[in-house]
């Protein structure tokens, strides 16, 4: 055997590790008896321990000074550049700190939890000011590259991206936005909501089935109720999370569809790269890329909905709701609202922007987790024009926080951009995609995302997958003009 | 922090990781996607690998050399001995045979479920030959000590017990057994057969009720339906599976109550052991003797089963028995049959004492797997009056030789004897015991042995453990007495 091949075996094993830790995850969302979460924090440090040991490995240090890329395929050298990468920043990371911040997030989410359920930041507040001292340290520890520390967390989630980058992204987008939401808000043409109730059961099973046309492999996953929806592992094994709400299916049914485009992203990366650094999504961005195009671009199109309209009105009978075009406006009525989930496609990137801002701050110093609640709910009241009711209204919904993911959130719009792109260059070569898409046909839209990049996996960097395969280098007006163009025309603008 | 410490807290993490490992089981047995069996045994092997290279780990070497036992108390000095015991168990063997017996077990089973399915041995046959290949290359590694090979592998389930011990007590057992039996199966009186079709929901809602009434505790495990039920975890974590059968309920309910045994030991070691050597059954056979005790001892008994009587009429209505007594019958029915886990008490034994023939020459090399079905059938013919009429009711029945678990089977005779001790002591003590049973009251008894035995953990080997419960020394006469008395009175001898 080579040194690559040895190097290679052993990165194998550490991913398997890391699927394993993955699935501790899920196993804790999902099917975790209540009493466990402490013996779980324990078994969650005491694998991360060995994963940090793995990764920053001399032996792994050795192969990589000693293999000359010069000698490999193209995969193999994306394999190598994966490993240096991650090789580097977790040998910039103390052991003690990275079982410490595993530990943290653990117990921080039950911590969380109990938060929510009894409205009340102050249970939570410990626990994040632990991770977000934690992450601080592991930010400085990572270093800045003459950035800010933020970028060090961002480039875990979206390697090459920064916080000034972002930030100057969102400066670009928000005017544009904003102005589109006060021409639709201020529209005479409104859809109407939806005032029914909806069987949970049934919502369930017309999700699953949802998910199954939207090309999720059940052989290789499977979906299950959680709190906060979620995709998990790679490979053969690509499970997803769904929740419901009788009084909104869209709630059932859209985080379904967009755990479905991570999940099938997932099981759509070539089977040679299986437990190989680049046998994953190419980047949180991309990721979000897909689960937002699955959602959005395709999910909540015209033509999908006329065909979902007949679905739900196959399940659930009269739901009053008249005929396919009043439901297409009803799936994507704009209104300001509390839940980031559950947003408009409008106002989803103002939430983002909003937690970027946030998290930049607490990350920098210049904004403590004390003064979090308030300044969050300021901020909400500016730019959504609402007072937040209550923290699981407001500061308290995501779990990004709890599980320690600052520098995360941005990846959600970046992701809308990439999906933007993607969408244009698919309709370039897919003439025909809205006739599918009203006959509940997705496969030419995810045969086409397959080919042209899911396969792919992480062989690129993010902007370079999402270039390849639209043939342009991304940027924010393909998404801007289709939403320019979507609402302009379902509000009749 | 003491060097004892710090070699707790490495154990601590061992034993983190091994909770990980056997959940992973758990997972692959219940919830695992069809197609993530191959990508599964990569993972588990990748746990088991550096479950061992802990296991081995030098520092575990130095701490053991350097820590003088005399300071500690008598924890501690256990959880040494045991740590001590284990260390030298895995020393012994090669890391890279012990990574290929988890694989080679992993996909084992898979070949096992096949041939199953497909009544074809051939198709087990390679894989069987590969598992016992291995496990006799670690009995040779292991050493036997003056005994045979098979004694490192009984070992390692029962601390202490040999072949040659083991065989001893079969062969006492066993003329008594068999009298029994001929006198039963010649006798006039002889109960019904249950005749009628159980709704399966009904019969898991019952078995998880009567689960609860044997004192399982939910918010610490939960329960699954697998092909094979079974027992995971330790501490805050114990979960355990069923499975059902429409035309006969009470294999849905006294597997839930036996697998409720095994979950409710683990339950019921002291929390202050958690994540310790100690902090877990004190053997296989320890286990059984409680899972068996649950099943049968209790949950046979006339007074239990007057109970399960009033409950089974509640749920399922009239099924075809007219009273307490009968059903007291028809429950304890002695017929030869081909299922170990569906054996009546008396022909349990029988099945475990022809596996333990078995399995022992095929470890010595006196038998090999291309004779083992032929010599499965001729044996089962000779002790049961019945030929074999397909492999799955005959060789391919059980999983432990395709998990691997070459000296597992006389761990259940072992725990037979053992659970005939501690009735006779349980009965001594509490003399309302039946009082109790009858109204579905397992309090008391469960509380004697939680109390007596398993808030103990593995502070104590197996025949001290149940020793110090007893108040005696663990020997064969209690069972045989109890099994004389229960039958000759139920079949009015």
């Amino acid at each position: 055997m080579s040194e690559y091949d040895d190097l290679l075996a052993f990165e194998r094993g550490t991913r398997a590790l890391g699927e394993i830790s993955g699935r501790l995850g899920w196993d804790r969302e999902t099917v975790m008896p209540a009493a466990a979460a402490a013996q779980r924090a324990e078994e969650i440090a005491a694998i991360e321990s060995v994963l940090h040991a793995r990764r920053v490995d001399r032996r792994v240090g050795d192969w990589l000074a000693s293999i000359d890329a010069r000698d490999l395929g193209e995969a193999e050298r994306a394999n190598l550049r994966l490993i240096r990468r991650e090789f580097e920043r977790a040998s910039r990371v103390p052991a003690e700190l990275a079982t410490e911040i595993a530990r943290a997030t653990s117990l921080g989410r039950d911590d969380w939890l109990r938060a929510r359920a009894d409205e009340d930041f102050a249970e939570f507040k410990p626990a994040l000011e632990r991770i977000l001292r934690l992450r601080r340290e592991e930010a400085a520890a990572l270093g800045n590259h003459g950035g800010e520390p933020y970028d060090a967390l961002l480039d875990g989630y979206e390697s090459g991206a920064t916080a000034s980058g972002i930030a100057e992204m969102f400066v670009a987008m928000r005017p544009a936005l904003i102005a589109l939401i006060d021409r639709v808000l201020g529209a005479s043409h409104q859809p109407k909501r939806l005032d029914h109730t909806f069987d949970q059961d049934v919502q369930v099973r017309l999700s699953r089935e949802i998910a199954g046309t939207f090309g999720y492999d059940f052989s290789r996953g499977r979906i299950d109720r959680s709190v906060h929806p979620f995709s998990s592992g790679s490979g053969m094994d690509v499970r997803i999370t769904m929740r419901s709400d009788p009084r909104d299916p869209f709630n059932c049914i859209y985080s379904t569809i967009h755990e479905t485009g991570h999940g099938a992203y997932e099981q759509g990366v070539s089977e040679k790269y299986l437990l190989t650094p680049i046998g994953q999504g190419a980047s949180m961005g991309v990721h979000e890329s897909q689960s937002r195009l699955y959602e959005n671009q395709m999910g909540r199109s015209r033509a999908f909905t006329a065909y979902l309209f007949g679905r739900m009105w196959g399940v659930f009978g009269d739901f009053g709701i008249a005929d396919a075009d009043a439901f297409y406006g009803t799936v994507n009525r704009v209104a300001p609202g509390y839940i980031r989930t559950e947003a408009d496609e409008l106002h989803y990137n103002l939430h983002i922007m909003m937690r970027f801002d946030l998290e930049r701050d607490l990350v920098s110093g210049a904004l403590e987790v004390n003064e979090l609640p308030e300044a969050w709910n300021s901020r909400f009241q500016a730019d959504f024009g609402m007072s937040v009711d209550c923290p699981s209204n407001g500061v308290l919904q995501d779990i990004h926080w709890a599980a320690g993911l600052f520098g995360y959130f941005p990846t959600y719009t970046l992701g809308n951009v990439y999906a933007g792109c993607l969408y244009e260059a698919m309709r370039r070569d897919l003439p025909g995609l809205d006739g599918h898409l009203s006959n509940g046909d997705t496969a030419p839209a995810t045969g086409w995302l397959r080919e042209n990049l899911q396969r792919h996996g992480r062989l690129r960097g993010p902007v370079d997958t999402v270039a390849m395969a639209c043939g342009f280098t991304p940027m924010t007006k393909p998404l801007l003009s289709y939403l320019e163009e979507k609402f302009t025309d379902l509000y009749r603008l």
